[in-house]
């Protein structure tokens, strides 16, 4: 691979991107960071996104685009966000089409910056819940990129679309990302933070994570609010 | 079809996806119109598409996302616009993955909706030059939805994509939208608009508008800055 191809890594703020971030860019990749600031209740993570980005010293874009206006998910309208793991079938975390909205927009970035890969941070314990972060996915997405763009069609160079951490538990991601020194400490993952930035430590995306750092053996820096009387 | 059915339509503002929102509603389909204000330098096709809807009466919502942030085509960027119909291979008013991003934002819609169609108004001239306009990408999208969507998850039925102008010339859908009675004065094509509204009439968007009136035999209702010295 060239040592100086580029990627477009969309960076979220949360744990798994920013662990995405870091294999990309150990790769070899010239990495390129891309932020959609959608209206998400947890807004606090673009501005981790910011820091994490300035962390790895990587160009980095935010976009800014009100799905508000579009509502039906817990995270962009008043839905009660879910707590204690117990949803079943597809959560109401769940943001409609979110993933496909991301990767259009990273795909068109790609293409202004001749990028060959476009890397995003779904894993395995997303995709058993939300459709847009299967493999089956990911690889149709790759398929219409080579048929949406001016690399597709003229020079047959559409970008890779890859998910590093596809396969991998939250443990597993996390064990990864201890390995690469990842700065775990300026990921925020929590769905309903307050205002001070102490996370619920209750919500899906906060058990997630804190059962991922038990299990990986890996000291959690996040500030939960409930820290005191947790597990 | 069920009388009281969804549909999502793409209305930039153009002639194109006006036609295609009188179509779709002809069909009986509740039509909501969806327009993108993405940055483009010919930002006052976003006022004609609130003047389209409002003509309908249609359900209509204005999302922003500023596109210029990533650049890389002449309707976003400072690149100058081509005149004369003389450019080869793909114009430079091609907005990378445009299309991608503009269905993604209507399917994001249509599953909010429990819509069962979402229409754009792609053409026969604009597929000649644009990758995201041919009929083998329209049809990688719906493949692609049926995997994105809840509704493709779990009850298999996700929104079908339709173009009913896709085999069409803009001559042929000049006169199917006089047909119907298409307030054509509201639509805009112009990529290079003057300030005061007038259009240039020279830039590819004109010059394939007016031929298409001509060739319709419709009288043309646009005000083109250099209608006295008209070929």
């Amino acid at each position: 691979m060239a040592q100086e191809a580029s990627a477009v890594v969309l960076l979220s703020g949360g744990l798994d991107s920013a662990v995405t971030l870091s294999i990309v860019r150990s790769q070899g990749f010239r990495v390129h960071a891309l932020t959609i600031d959608y209206g998400q209740r947890h807004s606090v993570e673009v501005e981790r996104a910011r820091r994490i980005a300035e962390w790895y010293g990587v160009d980095h874009r935010i976009l800014s685009i009100d799905l508000r206006a579009i509502g039906g998910s817990s995270l962009t309208s008043e839905m009660a966000i879910p707590q204690g793991g117990t949803t079943r079938g597809i959560p109401n975390t769940y943001v409609p089409a979110r993933n496909t909205i991301f990767l259009s927009l990273a795909l068109a970035w790609a293409e202004v910056l001749g990028a060959r890969v476009v890397g995003l941070g779904v894993n395995a314990v997303d995709y058993s819940g939300y459709p847009d972060c299967r493999p089956e996915y990911l690889a149709a997405f790759e398929r219409l990129a080579r048929l949406a763009t001016r690399a597709g069609v003229e020079a047959s160079a559409s970008p890779t679309i890859v998910a590093p951490l596809s396969g991998l538990s939250k443990a597993e991601i996390i064990r990864r990302g201890a390995e690469m020194e990842v700065p775990f400490h300026l990921t925020h993952s929590c769905y309903d933070p307050a205002l001070d930035g102490t996370v619920c430590g209750v919500c899906d995306a906060c058990q997630i994570r804190r059962r991922g750092f038990e299990t990986a053996g890996v000291p959690d820096p996040t500030p939960y609010i409930d820290r005191v009387e947790a597990r």
